[in-house]
């Protein structure tokens, strides 16, 4: 069983609309309305690929009432930790004419020392018999820096391997908890370490970064690239893997690789392959135009053409 | 007591941005959610007058419950009749530093005959008692354009004056129903009869479609005109009210000339005052920046400075 953690999932909701007017009335004709959130995401990956899996979530108010009964829809077990604030929204208005997408995203609702202490009574509960959690995204606000860092170690004594996709402060602190792996893309490492990392084609400063992780106490650092794939700096030496670009809605595609990355983890795959597969699986995401999702013919064309290789400082 | 009709209320999501990137993510530091549509604000706006003042509604889902615990904080009383879709949202983006709002307004849930049959037992108890009814705002999809038009029938047959804020088909076939008055703006008007109907400067136009909707049955016209106030075409002749014009959020604005008309309705107030009023509470609601709602002092000073005056064609 992996566990999966959301301390601030989200209503997603989607408008499509011609050609927007952003100076006056939209009246949108095609409105999506979905349970969202980096591990809400991740955990329908996962079911996807028949693992077996539980989301562990923080949800209040109406909007968390209707995360959490669009939610149940997936059949995925849920164990909910209520808080009094609402729930966030994120809003996403596609452009279908300019092609643009614009997104507004909540920070979310205060969480309370006394909501979190209750969380943590039922994360502990259901890391019982987990081979692996995933915690995924950003944080609400109440919640110290130090979160993720505790909630690894509450799961590293419990005999439980981490797998993390957050950024910024919340990262740099988790990785002294050791978790097996980090999976940032290049502007959340850029938010954990400071500073641009990337110059065009130079995958130096990347890797570098990657490696502070490492050094920190992270098992693999995994960095996402976006349509080029991913660099992982691992115990076996540093990797990369690109797989043929996708066109399509990029959302969606890290919680893909992070599933990918939890997954192959507990399966006992090798680096090349589990690189592989996180690299195909993120293609395949952006190649379906809702988060959380992808189709079982684009993973397989994907995996056929990734390429893996070593990769040596340039 | 006055009986306002929402059949298609809304939850009012708005986010302040400094300077919005239509192309990518924006995180909004200031998020507000209210209940909205035409109806509920125009509700507030009359209790905000001292009128006795009754809701009814339409509501649904987890969006119908926020609206219903967000609409109980004004302690006016109200009853919903419960549909099984979920109430719509509509989501503003105010950009700051551009000074734009892009508004994105959801059509609405679908309400089944059985769902509106219901409607019209609370309706017909709700009508019990009261001296004027309030019909304001879209229909929601799944009820006849005939929808008002039926609504003050009943109204009628219960010896109940009503007054109507809305467009299109719904507004042509209802004033042959003979409402007390009907309050299109300029857009309503030209969707309910056809055609641009604005020259600038020139009001013919504009008077002669007022004057076809009275000749259906309207008992009065009044089109508002934005910051030139109104034109209001009566048994009584017709009048033109310009106020002072206010620098301010437009939006709101005609469901307070929709409050003034109904509440000076039942107090009987002359055409000139009542008009006046309107115009003056209108203009006052532009200075505030939250629909359904105004300050006495802006209203006052509207008052003072108001221009009403009979209109002779052109």
């Amino acid at each position: 069983m992996i566990l999966v953690v959301s301390l601030n999932p989200a209503l997603d909701i989607t408008y499509r609309i011609d050609v927007v007017d952003w100076a006056g009335v939209n009246r949108p004709a095609e409105v999506h309305a979905r349970p969202g959130g980096k591990g809400l995401n991740a955990a329908r990956v996962l079911q996807a690929l028949g693992a077996d899996v539980q989301l562990i979530a923080l949800t209040g108010g109406n909007t968390g009432n209707e995360v959490r009964s669009a939610f149940s829809a997936t059949g995925i077990p849920a164990v909910y930790a209520e808080i009094a604030a609402d729930t966030r929204r994120t809003f996403s208005v596609v452009d279908v004419g300019r092609g643009d997408t614009a997104g507004f995203y909540e920070a979310g609702p205060p969480v309370t020392a006394s909501e979190y202490a209750r969380f943590l009574e039922h994360y502990a509960a259901a890391l019982a018999g987990c081979s692996a959690v995933l915690l995924s995204g950003t944080l609400p606000p109440g919640l110290s820096a130090r979160t993720y860092a505790e909630l690894i170690e509450i799961a590293a004594n419990a005999g439980v391997p981490s797998v993390l996709d957050a950024e910024a402060e919340a990262l740099w602190l988790a990785t002294a908890a050791c978790p097996a792996i980090v999976k940032p893309n290049i502007a959340e490492l850029e938010s954990a370490v400071g500073g641009p990392l990337l110059r065009t084609g130079d995958l130096d400063g990347v890797a570098e970064a990657a490696a502070q992780l490492r050094e920190r106490g992270a098992g693999a650092v995994v960095v996402t690239l976006g349509a080029d794939g991913l660099i992982a700096v691992t115990a076996e030496g540093t990797w990369v893997a690109t797989p043929k670009p996708a066109d399509g809605n990029p959302t969606g595609a890290g919680d893909a690789a992070a599933a990918a990355l939890v997954y192959g983890h507990i399966l006992g795959q090798s680096w090349p392959e589990l690189l592989g597969r996180t690299a195909a699986l993120g293609a395949a995401a952006v190649a379906t135009p809702v988060a959380g999702e992808f189709r079982a013919a684009d993973y397989e064309r994907a995996l056929a053409t990734v390429k893996v290789s070593r990769w040596e400082r340039g």
